[in-house]
């Protein structure tokens, strides 16, 4: 099944349509996003005032909500943003940065996802264990979810929302509820690096941007070309300010070379 | 006309007198933007607080306004700058993200074009054709003025705003509403790298800031500056996390070896 | 007195505990803070919402207040952090970027010192010699203090305020308000890449998490780290843009290879 024609095709569409992916992200990350976008073909715009997200929304092929350095007064923002999304029934990606390491962050991420049609979840195996109310195993920035059965979290948390959920670490996890797929491969230095989870946000909001009829092979193709952009980066770079970098480098070369994709998945039992 | 001499001067002559350069631009690029305006010798500064515009202004030489995330309660804070800037007979430049592609952004770019003096505008041809609202040609993102003829464009702007006019693209065009330069050179990668356009901006302003009695050959200048950067850029890289280094890094080069100019540039008749 | 055993012993500490270091800083340098930060080991949050001040400070092990792009209406969130870490009793960095540039910076800076308990504070000369009144010399962004007995400045402003004073520099000055060291090495490519002082900032505040009883010897062994990281990086390269990556990457590769600290120290008579 290790077969990579459907997601040379998306890469191939998205060099072709040039989707225009509306970020309302993090500061932090938001250079490193933009260029990871370009890096792949497709067009990244970061817009922060509500009066123009009529517009913006208008032009654009799919709408990512990170929410990293969120405010309790741009959760508006982002409410808007994602009704907008929702009525031009555009791919509607929620990246739930710090679910669980505040009562703020996790009362914000079930917010948007009560009150809008989120079409895909991404977060790492806490972020979504805490969607789905797991209990945590240690506490702080040490927490992890209790439950290690991750493939199991995604497929939960994808069933309680009604939306594809990436769950991303050393393994991710993709699963629309009933299926689950398991995804190796990346760089432990991806760890060192800010933003890499951001990132890939931009990478599955472009992929779904093409494959909008099928969230569930977007999000597993988004993961299985980042885990492929990692393990290329880490080849040319065991340093992580030159990875990071590479990590850019690296998704224009196999977007532009798609026999380098390499992350090895199957279905889970 | 292919002498660099007087480019040279005025990169000379920032690096003697290292001119603060005030940017209030965006969020995604406001790390390179920095970065590009140490590595010519200038400096810049990044004030977001009304109340210390007095006291930034006074020691700036130049003002740069870039509204690429703007929101809606921030325009005062750049009308308040702009004044101050006019008041003190600063060269003020205005780079209006975006343009055309909201119908808040048109409105705000137009809206201070109104209430303040610009001296020079830097954009790309839709964003300028906006301006001086010329009918667009495709819709959102691939809308391109129906009007090909950049030259015009930028000839018209700079009459109707009696400014300075830098049209950015494949090639460069510069007028004051009678001349108009044309400029080759640069890279296809600068497509690729975010913020590319808004660096340019604070190259500009740098360059202002020395040559405020000719802003013509001050935009000029730094244009055929920038292009060369992009080229020597091109040449240490071919691929785009690793090109915008290169860009930081050649602008360094080329501010402290000015005999690596090398666009291409003549008056069109 | 070169030893290095016990910044050693430092860098082990943070590797193993991974300290959660909040930052309220600027925008243009969070990226940068945040690699740093990961870099050696530690673990960077930059949370804006006050309302999971607490959920974060009570994760936290050190909270870095950095005024470079502040608000007026943003100096509370930084009282509520500082008032938050004050009663945890963590390391509470004060980085007063531009006090002396504008009076609302050196007013809030004050206002900050008088208003928490601050451990460290670290600036550059001007800043420093700012807090405590000292007269200036030139004006605007070339002023500089009239005093250039930096050693003296930097204990100076530790009695006043009772805290560690890092002034950075050419060479760097740590005091406790009784001792003095003084601290060369370094890269003169540090000054041309934007945040280099705030990136220290990230440095001293994990330092400062690990060593939070004696504060004194963690600003210490910050400033010497970061000055063998800016040598490491001038030896791979020599330009601005690259230097910035390599900054990153040396902070990696002494945190792991602690053989390559080369800092040289002294104390002060």
């Amino acid at each position: 099944m290790n077969d990579y024609e459907w997601i040379k095709k998306i890469l191939q569409k998205i060099k072709e349509r040039k989707p225009l992916i509306h970020h309302l992200t993090n500061y932090v990350v938001m250079n490193d996003s933009a260029n990871i976008t370009l890096a792949i073909g497709a067009l990244p715009i970061m817009a922060l005032e509500e009066v123009e997200l009529d517009d913006i929304t208008n032009m654009a092929s799919a709408v990512l909500l990170n929410i990293g350095t969120l405010k309790q007064d741009e959760i508006n923002h982002m409410l808007v943003a994602g009704k907008y999304a929702n009525f031009k029934n555009l791919p509607l990606i929620l990246d739930p940065v710090g679910a669980g390491a505040s009562k703020f962050r996790t009362r914000t991420a079930k917010n948007l996802l009560q009150n809008l049609k989120i079409s895909i979840i991404k977060g790492n195996s806490f972020e979504i264990a805490t969607l789905i109310d797991l209990p945590a195993e240690g506490i702080g920035v040490d927490a992890t979810p209790s439950n290690k059965n991750y493939a199991n979290i995604a497929k939960e948390a994808a069933k309680k929302y009604r939306a594809i959920v990436l769950v991303t670490g050393e393994k991710d996890f993709v699963s629309d509820g009933d299926k689950v797929f398991e995804i190796e491969g990346g760089s432990s230095l991806m760890s060192k690096v800010t933003g890499c989870g951001c990132m890939l946000g931009s990478i599955v909001a472009s992929f779904a941007a093409i494959e909008s009829d099928n969230l569930l092979m977007a999000s597993l193709g988004a993961s299985i070309f980042f885990k492929s952009v990692g393990k290329v980066a880490e080849q040319r770079s065991s340093l992580p300010g030159s990875f990071r970098n590479n990590l850019i480098d690296s998704a224009y070369l196999i977007a532009n070379d798609e026999e380098k994709l390499n992350a090895i998945w199957r279905e889970e039992k």
